[in-house]
């Protein structure tokens, strides 16, 4: 079968042919892959940002949100038809640790087991997953305008619902970058809270998006942002959820909340500072976000089935992948770029 | 093997030769019963009461509290070891739906599998349940020793867990019943919370078991209990768990409520009768416990590894069920009855 | 000043001249109302349900929702202005004690002083409360129109935010009742969670108001409602308001319910007759609820003034309130009856 | 009446011959001290940290952690008698706004009003507060002995009981610091949670009084304190107190979690910097925490009374504050110092 795969850390990715893979265990499933969502993330993998702390194994088939049909399963695989449309937890988890137990999949002890991180990815005609990382989508529904929930929007659904039982009417929530991550984040907020939702960033596309998604306001990010969050929510806002996680922005981030607000760190890369003492005084709580649970995904694409969650995204072919990395690096993709097999 | 089998409602069961378990499923685990509980579950169950709402079929071994060592293990097993001490969350969960992977295990679509009821339980020298329904055990534990937590004192510790965010400084709870289930729920309230606990019981000699199991006051159960348990606690107690749950429990403890408290049910036999104006003008709340997790029992053999909890138990050989039995329904044990094949 | 008197129960309260209050503490507050609500509990006080557990004084002015602007304040006031449109808390609460410290004014140590029940109401020109029973209303506001957001709003309201945390994406919420109480629990339901929301009601107009208000499936209640329930929801809902709480409801509202749901008792009048075996097995909820915190009705009055919550009412001059007593009597009003001084 | 005054920052304060003062106020309480702590909160007073933020007016009255008895009274304390034993909590709070309403004292919108920081304070003979900043004692206890609960006590207490639900059995918790805040904070980590207790401190006394305080373990910070918690806790800990919060401490602190963590910062002083990658990866949340509620107050004066909580101390004349001041400075005060009118 066709796959994108990576041969070396800082090079493009090729089209290579490589097997097509069978169930191997008996809780494993072979998904027949309907899209294949390309983030940020790909890039940092690409770059060579988790060699030191999960490192792959070069050459590694890319793609981490991935969403198609049963193709294949294993003999104890109990609840899955050949054909049903389905999308992947990006983390194969074990169900008997202590941390699966509890629902906590991140923490499966078993792993992390990442496709398109730590084994192959879904950017190939064929993914091989276990039964647990599945979470089933309604009967007709089409695969790869869902594929980027299974990551980005994943996370973005992760950190809003950490925030719920703290939206309460009268509070406001600011998501910070209206991209990839971002304009799921807006629409999780709108649907879950009563929150007044604001959303900035650099872009006027991105903006426009936001508003599309439901946002209350926007605001553009043009160094005078916290001060105008301030001014919109009298004082600050309850929760700020950054999706860039960027040096450019958490600084500004942090300055957007009222006293005892929460920033939800999402998106990385940059440096939190914080000086205790305000952080102190202003009783400010900062969460970092790892991805989510196999029941946080279930969520979202229930959301999505009732048409309160919808991808904005732009397909490319999977030949194309190199076009959509470009694309991504040079930002000029608004919501999410899909890789879809012909 | 020796086992315990029912071999009609409300006859007595009887000690049967049966063949030996092996692990037929991939997740299978056969293990060696150390000890197995008998609690007043089991008179139900021989009394008939779940006929109607959960099938068994006959004959059937009784034994739903069971810990032993891991004998044996199908090929998918990869947490255990043999000889593992170990012991066996009452219900066999699939690991897949929705319910397991948000930790819910009594709510998993493939159940309820409860051995001792729907399939053969530990009343034997034997037992097969699968992966996902084991909670080691510290090396070198007894198995014998901690058997009744598996149900009884795991039912009593899920209820607790429940309140712990309502039990602050200054609150108060009341046992009712400081039997099999109430001297466990006592332990756990005194490690998990800073709650006055008081114990409320019939017999002295309950009364004394709740005093060395840590209860700040006992209140006999003379008829007076509920203006007592008013009067120690300056109007009502935050939280009520009633281990008994008869008609002759049932107002009593919901009488000892302060305003806005809550009535946690374990035990069950009677009917809850509450008129709608006194429910609404004390807001409070009545909760039904079934049971609970995998990790409440993971939980609470911590407890018991740590010694905050310490089951007070009597033992029998497997071949003295009847008189176990016997002495249970005449009120004869202290504490909790467990079953050890020889 | 006029004013509708109860002057013995089981008869018709009576319009009396009365004299004008004075703001007579330092914290007191006199407000001249805009509106009154009239709802079932007015019936239930003059019926004398109250007599032994919240005795009034007679002759009492009615009216426990109760809007309106600020006509006078005690010295000690420092948040109000004159001709400030407000509504009010139907309790007067110290600030100073225990629960009054932890915002659970339900339980303030001084109280209950309940205007309409043990002091004078708001079925009058004005009326006399304290700063900390007043919640500001958006410049401009009209009184009349959210006064009975007061008790009757604010008691669906605190339901409704119990409840948020468990009505994640996928599950459901059935509203029995869609009138005074219901239709805003159905709006409260919309604004603040993903549920899916269901109405019940026995009558054809009280469904198309809670079409109105947002629900997305009503069932008539012709007997099949908890089977019909069940079906919609595949195996029964995760919540159920009984915002009529009488023998003919209760029943059926918890056959409603999925295992481990929650059934909130909002209205009352019969009792809630339920055996331990299944309450047990459903590891099922009841919950009863208590009109609401002044912060929570601060949170509706943010709602309606977001436009996520509308009163549907009909409005009666204040010398009318023997018609409107008549018409909720017999069924006739729909929403909610106001009485507003001329 | 003698009074401790700083006159500039920078300098040492003075013992001064003030009036005594008179409840002005009609909800006014002037308490006469039996005891005020003297904590580094002070220091970072007298050298001036506070100056931008929180101005005080010189020359200022010190001591924000005061108890004694009610000397006297304005005309609208209604919950207090004359001779009353009290401990004041360090914020005069309105009782009106939205922030008192829901119990969040440390956000009123007539705040902040903090006796020996922007009013006088209680290193005199009597003090001025409010009703509602009053928490009673049980009779016959003496104030001195409670006074450090005021502040100190308060803001472990308040960073305990936000980790409590997190707090199950088999987790743990490292207390940074065994000084002033700490031996408060694991003492009430014991009361409160069933965590495995581990204190680290660069002094044997300290963890030596950790031990008394009922610490499960201690480490002494040579350096390879981290490691040594990661040892202990089998892969790191569920919440680390940090009591310093000194850029000496931070980084340490936050590398002895597990993942999905949370890191409490009490103390200040230093400056927080966690890249986003391992912040993000780790799931990694930091919490501050600003003093605590006066409901948390009460709770911590309960478990005080119930000798669950002792406060270790060392007692100096009023007059002698310029010694405790010195001690403090070179660390030779254990637990807390307390200053004694004479």
């Amino acid at each position: 079968m066709k796959a994108i795969r990576l041969h070396a850390y800082g090079q493009q990715p090729r089209l290579d042919e490589v097997p097509e893979p069978q169930p191997a265990g008996p809780d494993e499933v072979v998904v027949r892959i309907g899209g294949a969502g390309l983030c940020r993330t790909d890039l940092h993998i690409m770059d060579g940002w988790f060699a030191g702390t999960i490192p792959s194994e070069l050459p590694l088939v890319l793609g981490h949100e991935n969403a198609g049909w049963v193709h294949a399963v294993g003999p104890a695989v109990g609840h899955l038809a050949i054909g049903d449309p389905v999308i992947c937890h990006p983390n194969l988890t074990c169900g008997v640790c202590g941390a699966c137990k509890a629902g906590d999949d991140m923490r499966c002890v078993r792993g992390p087991r990442l496709p398109g991180l730590t084994r192959a990815g879904g950017m190939a005609e064929f993914l091989t997953t276990n039964e647990r990382a599945i979470v089933k989508l309604g009967a007709g529904t089409e695969p790869a305008g869902l594929a980027a929930l299974a990551d980005g929007g994943l996370s973005a659904y992760h950190a809003v619902r950490k925030a719920v039982s703290a939206l309460e009417p009268g509070s406001s929530a600011v998501a910070v970058g209206a991209g990839g991550l971002g304009h799921i984040g807006i629409q999780c907020l709108k649907a879950m809270t009563p929150a007044q939702v604001i959303a900035v960033d650099t872009s006027e596309d991105a903006l426009k998006l936001a508003l599309d998604c439901g946002a209350d306001q926007v605001v553009s990010a043009d160094g005078q942002q916290a001060q105008r969050v301030r001014d919109l929510t009298g004082g600050g806002a309850d929760a700020v959820f950054d999706f860039v996680g960027e040096d450019t922005t958490i600084g500004d981030a942090v300055a957007m909340l009222r006293p005892a607000g929460t920033y939800y760190l999402v998106g990385y890369g940059g440096t939190v500072t914080l000086p205790t003492l305000p952080l102190v005084l202003g009783e400010i709580s900062v969460v970092g976000n790892l991805i989510g649970t196999s029941t946080d995904l279930a969520g979202l694409v229930t959301l999505a089935g009732q048409g309160k969650v919808t991808l904005h995204s732009t397909r490319y072919p999977l030949e194309a992948a190199g076009d959509a990395i470009d694309d991504l690096r040079r930002g000029r993709i608004h919501g999410r770029a899909i890789l879809v097999p012909s």
